[in-house]
């Protein structure tokens, strides 16, 4: 089950430390200009070695189209992509091959499929999802004829909180903060925490909060394909995210109806909401208003540090891994939540094609 | 798209004020005892009237199969059933025919689809849930064969939290509470607060937490199928409901990797983890140990005061709906919790069957 | 697997001697006005007992719609329906229960499913079929919007065989022959060998012919959706059907490319072909010309006479079946052939609007 | 819709004159071994510059896994692959940019998506079906170990046609024969045929039969999943197909159902049918019996000589194409039908597994 979408599908494929990491796009429209600036952009945003909070891995990480793109553009038949791996120090990992790392894939893989590619974390590492960022930059590339926009931004560290709403945010600060946090002052705080987490040889988790405004109203399959849904499940698919909101979220089950309702006004735009604890979305469809929601990613599991486990034969060991790590994954994981939220919403603009006569 | 589940499916149909609630699940194994009397309860546990803190509408809400049983048995042929509609008073919605109330699905719909059943809600009516019942009781009946059991209960009711673990919980006691918390004393004040909503015309929203024992281990697709996404799609698939989180969820974030990861041990039964942030489930596949989430419910939006709202013919209006509701979902949502976790998890028990030669 | 299409889909359900055989189509368009004498008019060109050459079974198999249709129009929703089942004899078979019938499913549902309903064949029965004819003939009601016509017609019983061409018939004539020939001659041949396999007790197979007008250009997904692909899977999913070709078909194989193309030229309609060995349909889209294809029906298996077989503890028995059947399949198949390839072309309307930007 | 299956899914991707051709297959369970050997030896059957009747075009044809093995041995993850182009002379193709060849898929292309990759016939290309081979080689890889054997042979050439009977065949002289038909007599015959149309710049269709022997009783999905369907599926959607018949075909329609119906009898292995008419399925479902089947290819469209035809301005041109081309698909058309029937029986394997409790 490596394929994600309904008609606008990408199914991925590869290993941390094999050939490389690609997938096929199917269901993208014809005559789609591919801007491949943009796309590279996009990938450097999620790369390693990018700042001095993130893992210093060099990795050029650059795509290859294989099909799909002629002259410039899409031509309704699949593309296929290949991210060639390069700077894999298989080595690093051979300690690896018959012990499972805590809170890793390690086990449940080797339980499940009988044997695993140890090299990396194999198809369990988070490198995967650069297959996903290639798939959701052409998906941006798709929106932005429409002029929707989304961003994406790193809102929490451990617990250092961005406390400023969305709309008292400055998006275009994003990419000036390594930490991806638009507010100065936070952003600060939140490079400290990650940067101790370092030192420490530990880990820091925390939230990324995405925001997608221009949003047609009428996209969301109202029962099993309701557009919350399938962006919670977009988000629960990114390696480590262990939580999904919307709108108002857990903090909204403390409101009563009368305070949560959000009356419809008429405005020179049309129709919108007074207030949108709804997150843009009611009974599953977009109804215009900005759709925003919260991702909570867990301290990454890889410590440079002395923990007990088992191996295979069930034997109690300790580890201490060496390699080049994250302490925190939420700077890259910014433009993994935009694409993952990018694919989701080319999906329900071509299914709403089909809405009505 | 009114399809859930891969191998294991859904299909559901009908509306609040239609001729019935029903469904096709399709891909159910051949051989598996049906106990009427079993899935009879469920739908108890889920209708309307049922104690003094829901709805006073009374449904019978007693299913009718329409094939695919034969002698008792599933005949691995499709099985279609209905739910009969009763007590409609669809009357009591002539008045909102050309109204969009708050936070209903009203103007979504309307928008998407250029036509909407007004009569109860149609589609986007939360008595679609009761196929999803019936579907997830089957699917019990399957996990009860391999002693998998699934325990939603009401964690939270506006800002009354239930503070024990789940461990030091008594399932047994959930079905005893009218509020369905197995915590007499947090029961007591969560009553309360909903009979206080009732008396306000207003509402109110809560969590729902779950858990599920004895996983057998390799339950889930490591990359788009993921065991927690795909239940995260299936909670956010039901109404109202505003976030998902599993294991350590969104408190989680602000712990270290050192803190957060689960120490796998030797013990009796095999392989065990002495703490269990994952939530069971590790890179997306089931390890063994209890797998939990929590599921936020809003207010809902049907409130019995006066409200402001517009119109088709984008005129402000204000409303003062009549009819018979529930101030506090939770409760009756506490078999749809169980009913869709049953049916993640015999869709991907089946799934596994192809994992290895 | 009891679902058909991509986007307008069937899911379709129900026995022979069960309650009832149904569906739920799912993905129709908003806004489509239902003419139930249309659908009706189906059914009844399906139905046994309406003729001296078919079954003698009388069954009214009117359709009730349980969702989906609101003031005469589809909603978006999932439309369910049923035909309730009237004059089931299931006592005709119970001698049957233990005996695999010589060229049935008896055998092959027993050993998969590990059980079988083997009244009236339970789910293998062609009545099943009627679920089709009424998703079918929603989706003609579809086409007719875009003028799109379907005529399917018997064009071979046993021996016989109708000799003109597609272009020298009159489909208007078609209803008016009890076989459903358009040729009155052919007709009459072909009503005498069926009369002759009735009172032979026995039965006899044929070819039904269908054409499908005014198709727009650019149908089909080229690799494996190709239209005639999904038309050849439609077709052999037909009870007894056991083989399927179009345009050329097996004939043409014979031919020289320079025989076989069909020459581009320029008319007043734009594009035409001067010939169309393609039957319509060049690297597996639609190129505007008529879609023509033949499907291969096997003499049906129930005979009212002596045959030898075995029984479930694999003795040998001999059989006499009684019941009410039909000696030929093929004039009550008909509306079942253009039922499903309607199901097919409106499926491929949909997909087709996203082809491009 | 570039991905053909269930379960075991293989999505393709690539054009002729593009970087390459490949695809992912997804869904393969863990553990098989991979024999390179046996993979290449399969494309190398289908390549072209084989032998004296095919294109004379070199191309190495060698398959570069991406993913997916490790250690020799599938891994539950995605296998993608990819076959580098080569020999590919765009040059050839670009008076062909602004024009529609008769029967060929440019019109329709150009239509459907407004755009074309005209170098080679692009994504329309038979050099497509090279992906195929590979994941079907696996799917034969995977057969093998239940003993399962398919052979597929050429048996007819235009008007020559092989008259005997599958039980009179050995299928170990198919390779020995340049066309593939294992009767030496009548491939001298076919070969003098194809050589003929080469002389005259033409090209001569045919047909190509299969067998599959030693089938597990029980695969199959009986109603819109029908073992047949899915085979019939299969093989339209290779390129050039235009008919595809089972068991006893087109001809058994002349039959009455006492000479068609398959007699079960006892026999030492259990139980059998005296004949086959059924084509080894029942029901859909298979029986145990072999299972055969012809497929219908017509001549190939790309002629060596002057044709009439439209460009795309609609002016009526004079085409006489250059390049190498097949004068007859077939001969290497049969480890493609191979590889196709191999998909589908081993994805019902792995949907087979789910039939009971």
């Amino acid at each position: 089950m490596n394929t994600f979408g309904r008609i606008f599908r990408l199914t991925s494929f590869g290993e941390s430390h094999g050939k490389g990491i690609g997938g096929i796009i199917d269901g993208c429209p014809a005559g789609l200009e591919i801007d491949p600036g943009f796309i590279q952009n996009e990938l450097n945003r999620r790369k390693p070695g990018q700042s001095k909070i993130t893992t210093q891995r060099m990795e050029p990480d650059s795509v290859e189209f294989l099909s799909g793109i002629f002259e410039g553009k899409t031509q309704g038949t699949p593309i296929a992509f290949i991210i060639w791996n390069k700077d894999q120090e298989s080595k690093d990992y051979d300690e690896l091959k018959n012990i499972f790392r805590p809170s890793h894939a390690d086990y449940t893989y080797t339980q499940k499929y009988g044997t695993r590619d140890h090299r990396g974390g194999g198809r369990s590492s988070a490198r995967e999802t650069i297959a996903r960022v290639v798939a959701g930059s052409i998906a941006k590339l798709f929106l932005k004829q429409s002029g929707i926009e989304i961003n994406a931004y790193v809102s929490q560290v451990g617990e250092i909180k961005l406390s400023k709403l969305n709309q008292d945010l400055n998006f275009s600060k994003t990419e000036e903060s390594i930490v991806r946090c638009p507010d100065v002052e936070t952003a600060k705080k939140m490079i400290a925490r990650i940067e101790e987490a370092g030192r420490n040889h530990d880990t820091v988790g925390g939230i990324i909060s995405c925001i997608a405004k221009r949003i047609p109203v009428g996209l969301g399959e109202p029962v099993f394909g309701k557009l919350h849904a399938d962006l919670g499940s977009a988000m629960l698919g990114i390696n480590a995210v262990k939580g999904f909101e919307y709108g108002s979220g857990f903090e909204g089950t403390k409101l009563s109806g009368s305070q949560h309702n959000d009356i419809f006004i008429k405005t020179e735009k049309g129709v919108q909401t007074k207030t949108n604890n709804s997150g843009g979305i009611q009974g599953g469809i977009s109804n215009g208003e900005d759709i925003y929601f919260n991702v909570a990613f867990k301290p990454i599991a890889t410590l440079l540090k002395e923990q007990q486990t088992i191996n295979k034969d069930n034997e109690e060991v300790v580890i201490n891994p060496k390699g080049r790590h994250d302490p925190c994954v939420l700077p890259r994981a910014v433009p993994i939540v935009e694409a993952m939220a990018a694919l989701v919403l080319v999906d329900h603009i071509l299914l709403s094609k089909i809405n009505r006569l």
